[in-house]
Parts: C-alpha cells; structure tokens; sequence
C-alpha cells in the first residue's frame, strides 16, 4: 500500500531516456511514488539517472523490473514496443497498470490487445508530447511536461481506474491530459508533426539531389534552415514513426502532393489573384493556430 | 563631386522601408554619402524615416527624387520593378547609376534591359538577403545587413564602375558581397527560399482543407508553428516572388513533388532500410549545410 501522498508504490520505468528519466524525477520531487526502478540497456545511462536521483534503484533485466511494479511504463521509441510488450507480457503483477509513450498509438495498441490478454484493460496508450534536442537521462528536467498535452487514447476495453491513475500521474507533473481516439491521434499527429517532418526531409533531400550543391550551401539563410530543423531528428526514430503509422502518414504525404499540384498551377496558369487569395488564407489561419496556441499556454 | 572619405554625393532611395532605410541609415552612420533622398507614396513613413536620421530629405515625387541622383536605389518590393523602371527610365542622371533589390532578378533584367535603352549597362541587379518580421522605416537598422550576403547578378553589359560602385555601397554597410548568374540566383533562391515558403503555405492549406480543423488547432506544437512560420509573410509580396519566378518555383515544386513521391513509395512498401537510409543521408546533408553557414558567419 503506498504511503500518505503518494500515488503509487513501485513504479518501474522502462527506458531511463528524456521522457521515462523526466517523469520519474519530476514524481520523485513531488514525493508521487514511493520507488523507481529504471530499467535499460545501457549501465551507464542508469548511473546518471540514478545519480541525478531520478530513479531509486536500477535493473538491466526487464523481466525483474516488471515484476514487482505496480505501474510500468515503457518509455522506449514507438519502435521497440512490439518487442517489449510480448516479452514483458506474462510477468506483469496482477492488476499492474501498463502504459507507454510512443508517438504512434495505432499499432501499439493492436500488439498490446494481441500479446496481452486478460491485462489488455489494464494497458492505457499515452503519447507525451514534449521533446528536445538532447536526449538520455541526462538531459532529463522534471519540468519537461509542464502545461505540455499528453494525450490518452483507451479503448473501449481499458479499465477506468488504469485510465485514471495514469491520468493523476500526469497531472502531477503538470502536463495536461486530453483523451483521443486512438486513430484521431495517429491523424492529427500525423498532420501536425509527422507530415512536417517528411516535408523537412524531402526539403533537405530535394537540395542533396542538384548537380552542384555546393552553390547552395552558403545560400541557407532565408528560412531553409529553419524549416528543415526537424531532419536533423534521428532517424531511426522517425524511421519507425513513419514505419508505424504507414497508412495514415502516406495518405498525407498523398494529399500533401495534391495541395502542391494546385499551388504549381496557380503559378503556371499565371493566377496572381488566385495565389495571393491562397497565401492570404494560409496566413490568416497559421495566426489562429498560433494564437489558440498561446492563448492555451 | 563628393567630399573626401564619401563614396556617392546623391543618392535616392525609392521606398524607404526595412531594406532601403537600413541601407540609407548604415551610409548616413558612415558617413559614405553626401545626401539621401528618400522617396515613397506614405508620407508618414518618409517622416519617420527623417526623424531617425535615415535620409536628408524626401519627397514623394519620382521623378524628382530620381533626377538628381548619382545613384538611384529602387527597393520596393519585386512586384513593383517592372511598373517603376518605365517611368524613370527617361530621367536619369547621364552616368547615373540604378540598382534595385528585387527577390527575383531574371525578370527584372528583362524589363531593364527592354526599358532603359542606352542606361542599362548603369542598372547593377542586386538583391540582399536580409529580413525582419517588421517593415518599414520605423524598423530599419543600420546593422541589418553585417555579414548578410548581398548578390549581384550584373550582365555582360553591364559596365564595371557600375558594378564596382554598387559593390563598394554593399561592402561600406558590411555585407558580403557575391556575384551570380541571373538565372542561377532565380534557381538558388527558388530552392532554399521561395520553395520552403511555398510547402510552408501548403502544410497550412493543407491543414485548413481537414474536415474538422478545430481538432488540430491546439496540438501544432511538436513542429508544426515552427516549420510553418515563413507562411505569415506579407501574402503580396509573396505572390509577385512566385509570379516573376513562375517557371522555376513551378518546376521546383513539381520535383518536390516528386521527391516525396518517393518517400510516400518508401512508406507504403514497408522499406525500413530504405527510409532509414533516406533519412540518416538527409541529416547528414543538413548537418553539412548548417556548418558551412555557421563557419561562414
């Protein structure tokens, strides 16, 4: 039974990276769990969270770290949940609430309902939305997800009590909870991040094709940098973002062409009223997202 | 004939905005010119530009800020060239040198060289790259242009003194000068500016066109508001950058297109290593282009 002001007993997160490493130290500081066990690959990131006082103890063996927690959370890229879920599957505690934090939900949850059974109620999807460029327990901040969305996408199956304590568990650490069909998630997340990143790279990708780069290299000011900062994202990861939300991120990519298609023939057919029509509304509408953006900071 | 240490006696700016009054104001600061004439439609502006010691004098009548002037500098925006080089075409200065700082230059090479007659070789074509998110004389800043490039596209009519002049006026305020083929300018704008503006604007259009775009408004972070940002410039000036390089931004977004064809066909063939691949080489290029800018500067 966990202690007066504390949400939970044992928490065991799986993956001691920015997200697992920033949650679990921003718990910590406000005494919501009694102990974190870290789990990972790598000895040497756990010392550092464990030198940080993000975690209070530390396994490599996943098995183990499961075992005795009352909420595990796997806090690994979208791309290692198919592996992990399988092998942690049979050696969750009873009752144990499971969640995660990848980008993609669509496809986790479909593994989870595959390889879970009877736990399956007990798995809440959760994608934090929050990053930054470094990652590891050391770039770990425990005011990582302040006033920063993590979005809950359970089925109908999910338990109501694993949906709440996950939720509590957020709110915590000041991050704000909005819940989200699972395949609205993948769409919307799909057009706000995800297309922007392919765009980035097609951008980056578009330049490394012309004969003489070089000429280009020192012209790359004026916005080329900026607009395609997110390719210099790692690749891998966004390797299995794309790779877990194929369907709905290539229907993007597909619309994305056709929304092009119509810009380039405003412009052959010579459409100055058509094209200023066009860059007016796109203006008009990035100022409303931006200030429903700042308005909800 | 100018004084000592003085590189030009008059020189009249046509639109006294963030590029011609920053530009006024460095020489003035500099003391590289005798008198600045400042020209433009609003009054209250060519004020605010007298009061901030940008220009020596003002009026708001073309022909008479371009009469006495030993070089005439035409930065209004690229939409307005072809409509003002007409109407001075006739009463310059004999010798008088012209300039302009349009964001595209094949057309207005064109316009100059069928307007000018016997002036063109006078016309140096020039384009700085600087910019601020305000306009105006209010936001002019002799600073603007330190270590920005400044290209010129001069032809082989152009005469030397003319380009040399233009060259040392770039040079006083401390911008980098670079000479380019007309055509390649058009082609390395059209690539690392004019097309990020365009997919810029077609991720925001693309956004508007979805059915409930409420949904989406509060999960832009992650990307979406950065990457879109260029999508708020001014939507005219805009429109006349696509419209004078109509046939490469054309073309450029057609190859855009393609390139993320390919990219669409990597997702929906389930290529894990060719994504990777594609990715891993984009970061890569980027990485390249951002060291060359930063070692450059």
């Amino acid at each position: 039974m966990s202690q007066q002001g504390q949400m939970l007993d044992t928490l065991a997160v799986i993956g001691v990276g920015l997200i697992g490493g920033s949650l679990a130290g921003a718990l910590k500081k406000r005494g919501a769990v009694g102990t974190v066990v870290g789990c990972g690959r790598s000895v040497e990131n756990l010392e550092t969270a464990l030198a940080r006082g993000l975690i209070d103890q530390y396994t490599t063996d996943l098995i183990e770290a499961v075992a005795a927690a009352d909420l595990v959370l796997l806090a690994t890229p979208v791309g290692s949940l198919a592996d992990l879920l399988p092998r942690i599957a049979g050696h969750l505690k009873p009752g144990a609430i499971l969640s995660d934090a990848g980008s993609v939900k669509g496809d986790v949850v479909e593994v989870a309902r595959a390889v879970l059974g009877s736990h399956f109620p007990q798995f809440v999807p959760a994608h934090p939305i929050a990053g930054r460029e470094r990652s590891g327990a050391e770039a770990a901040d425990a005011d990582l997800f302040r006033d920063h969305w993590v979005v809950l996408t359970p089925t109908h199956d999910t338990e109501a009590h694993a949906v709440e304590t996950v939720r509590q568990m957020w709110e915590c650490v000041e991050a704000k909870v909005r819940f989200m069909d699972t395949r609205a998630h993948d769409q919307i997340l799909g057009m706000t991040s995800h297309l922007p990143h392919a765009v980035a790279y097609a951008l980056v990708a578009q330049l490394a094709d012309l004969d003489s780069s070089e000429d280009y290299s020192s012209m790359t000011a004026g916005g080329f940098l900026d607009i395609t900062r997110v390719a210099s994202s790692d690749p891998v990861m966004w390797r299995d973002i794309f790779m877990h939300n194929a369907q709905i991120t290539a229907d993007l990519i597909q619309d994305h062409r056709a929304v092009l298609k119509r810009l380039e023939d405003l412009i052959r057919n010579n459409d100055a009223a058509g094209l200023e029509a066009w860059f007016r509304a796109a203006k008009e509408l990035r100022s409303q997202l931006k200030s429903a953006k700042t308005g909800d900071e």
